[in-house]
């Protein structure tokens, strides 16, 4: 694999750099990076608000595949999972839904390897973010160690014993967390479960509404967190490159981005279930992304919460949607500056 | 008192630190810095515009004491002044409502008085920006030398033969200011005021509209002012180390934050009298008060201009509403990474 | 002519300084570069939607000229120019309405050097952006060689042979490049044009929207772009300075600001022709002009794609012109800190 450096500055030159060239030595994959698999995750148990089971298609229905596709990629639609309806679901303790949840995320983890296997990587569209809890499992599955890019304006970090609401999309983090093993009770449809995440290799941005446990556990585990705080106090830029040389430190890990549309401000991205004031602007959410797809190491993508009927107008929605796109085509490639292929030549009179 | 260096690293520690036990040595209070004296100033006559003198209640039952009290403070709720209607009250030269607004300010000026005298920091909910003559000559009589960061889009220095529009809400400062007493006339109801406030005290940020007098006064005076075009060139960040280091440069003084709500831009708090375009995001609004807070030196706080009659619709007023108590929490400890109390301990199954 | 450093300087004293006194030595000008030449330039033709030949009009009627006096200008309206309907004016190759442009650019052109020639910094209102041709040829037959800072969010760089839609608006630049000459064919009412701007002379600031042959272009050409990637990477400070550093490395030419209203983000300017998200916020929109003004080489300022019609409420409509109003004030002095007359002094009582 080459260099983030290189990679860099070839892109920096403006040529859309074909990733299967640089990869030729690579023999783990039969794509390239930019070869993408996509899996729609329709699955809203991990909350209590209808609506972001249509995550996945309103997301296609804008036009994500093709767009992917015209800036030079190879798009896999995998298709929609189903999931199935549980008749007896009861809470246990206060955690709601654990077994759909449970049942829905091994699913998820199963698809997330093939999509891997196949070489592609993987583009996850919720949902809700329950759905991080597969998507890290199989990840981890497939490729080994993995670094972590939480994008949210929450932790998703409460364990089933601290919760105040019971939704295990505030949660899932403290699942796949090898650190927190020991808090995490037993619960049903999750042994097939193994954490595979370790705290230093997690990084949170975009925090701006944590419980008191949540803020607790990130401090006991040192876990890096860039909450709005100090993205206003270091830009986006610097958040960015704090992130990348604190994730490649030791070893280059492959990237799992798993980003919820909420740590965008709701003045942009208001059809989502948990809105928080005071979000990124469209231009740092977007930013994020294409700065990760420079590191050549995003491995899989997970675009989650973006919920159609929280939208209060048809442009609401619609705003929330095309920023998800835009923020998945920055992971692929997609740069402001323009982009064109490598052979292009100007026509002439 | 602590010095400012050892509260921030203890809150970079992300422990709630708990003011009461740093501030055991200090003798002058009864309670420390994190109770809290809210005084509601429901006074309108230093504009012309009906509604401002419901601020204090809105911003009430938007919930302040309640959310103040759930990241660890002690409120306590002095109610709401009460001001005489004058009869009697015409012009004098250009400036309006003299007499209401002398006889208010010194009302307010005793309130603030009172408050420091029990410990607390104070609150001030306005009404109009007018009141920030009594609230600062009040801090002044109680603690004595303070240092005025006030963050407003407008510098409110007129004095009454420059005011264009004869309002006193936009000439409050030069009334404090001991360097312009030879500038102002001799006014009714205003015979208890002395000015208290010298111009090298003074920090203006989020400037964006201001009369010639005003920027010839400012610029007479040598008066420290972040205007909007600094804040887009320094960055708030750096505005806010420039403001403490500025203030902080010999004697730490006690800080009165004099806060206008139209500092903020209008798309997000548009329900105020006088709303320029152009102003701080909501995340700067509420960066501003992070930092201060973590001073340690903030006495009163003015929360002012919030008119929910001037919102043109719900959501514009919610959202005015609902920023300004974003802004008061910042000044009380609540931040963005979240809190936790310093007793935590984790559940385990 | 004194150096930016001198004008920067006495302008940071807050002094509104006379630019009269400051080019008495400056022979070419009858007036002095705060004389204000405006000229309306109705004209729709380069782009397809009706309605952005009404820009000359509303842009007056927000108070352009009044505001302009008001801040110390001295102005001169030329008033609009009259274009001729052109019966036939079929496309040649893909590009729509060739003789049209060609006819009012010559026009536009000969408009800009009488208002050179009287010793005015001239302002075009457009109208669209195929009016930075004749704007810029008839700038370079007044004073010679310029420099060129273009803002706008797309590049209008195609040539008649790459556009993909055929309007001369996303053309503007490559008939006036020397560098791409040899790319243009023979065009009907175009003889009069000669390329007068050399690549190294061009800046672009807020691209986020090219097409592949612009983006192979500006490579080619070697051209110095700043993209909403590198607004968001550098800040707009940093971008402003490395364009005033860029374009004054050797010789200091008069600036030809060519402002596309669509740079700013549609959320504050949405009553333009082809809006696309991820702008400039009215701050940095704001910034840059009063960073340029600061230079005094501003000699022409063109105005472009304001649409009242593309606007879908009254608010729409009155926050672009009022925009596009606060953008070119700030070419001519306004600083948001305020001003003030040197020979000011405070009245006493």
């Amino acid at each position: 694999m080459i260099s983030m450096r290189s990679a860099r500055t070839l892109q920096q030159l403006g040529v859309t750099v074909c990733k299967r060239s640089l990869h030729h030595h690579h023999h783990h994959h039969h794509h390239d990076r930019r070869s993408v698999g996509i899996i729609g995750a329709p699955f809203s148990r991990g909350q209590s608000k209808a609506g972001v089971d249509q995550g996945p298609n309103v997301i296609r229905a804008a036009g994500l595949l093709h767009r992917l596709e015209q800036q030079g990629c190879a798009v896999k639609d995998y298709g929609n999972l189903t999931f199935e309806e549980l008749d007896h679901d009861e809470p246990v303790g206060r955690v709601k839904r654990v077994r759909a949840v449970g049942s829905a995320n091994q699913r998820l983890s199963k698809a997330v390897q093939d999509v891997k296997k196949d070489g592609h990587t993987a583009v996850v569209l919720g949902g809700d973010h329950s759905l991080g809890i597969g998507s890290i499992h199989g990840h981890a599955m497939a490729v080994g160690d993995l670094s972590v890019v939480w994008v949210d304006a929450h932790a998703d970090i409460n364990t089933p014993l601290t919760t105040p609401t019971g939704n295990i999309h505030g949660q899932s983090m403290s699942y796949v967390l090898r650190e927190l093993q020991s808090k995490i009770p037993v619960l049903p449809n999750f042994s097939w479960l193994k954490p595979c995440v370790s705290a230093k290799d997690l990084v949170y941005i975009g925090l701006r509404d944590l419980d008191p446990a949540e803020h607790y556990i990130l401090k006991l585990l040192g876990v890096k967190a860039f909450s709005m705080s100090e993205v206003d106090h270091l830009g986006v830029t610097r958040v960015m490159e704090e992130t990348c040389d604190y994730l490649s430190a030791k070893v280059k890990k492959p990237i799992h981005l798993s980003y919820d549309i909420d740590v965008i401000d709701p003045s942009v991205t208001p059809a989502t279930g948990t809105p928080v004031v005071g979000g990124l602007t469209y231009r740092e959410g977007v930013y994020i992304t294409e700065h990760l797809c420079q590191t050549g190491l995003l491995s899989v993508v997970d675009m989650v919460e973006v919920n159609p009927l929280r939208g209060q107008t048809e442009k609401d929605v619609e705003s929330t949607v095309s920023t998800a796109v835009d923020v998945l085509l920055g992971c692929f490639g997609r740069r402001r500056e323009g982009n064109h292929e490598s052979d292009y030549s100007l026509p002439e009179p």
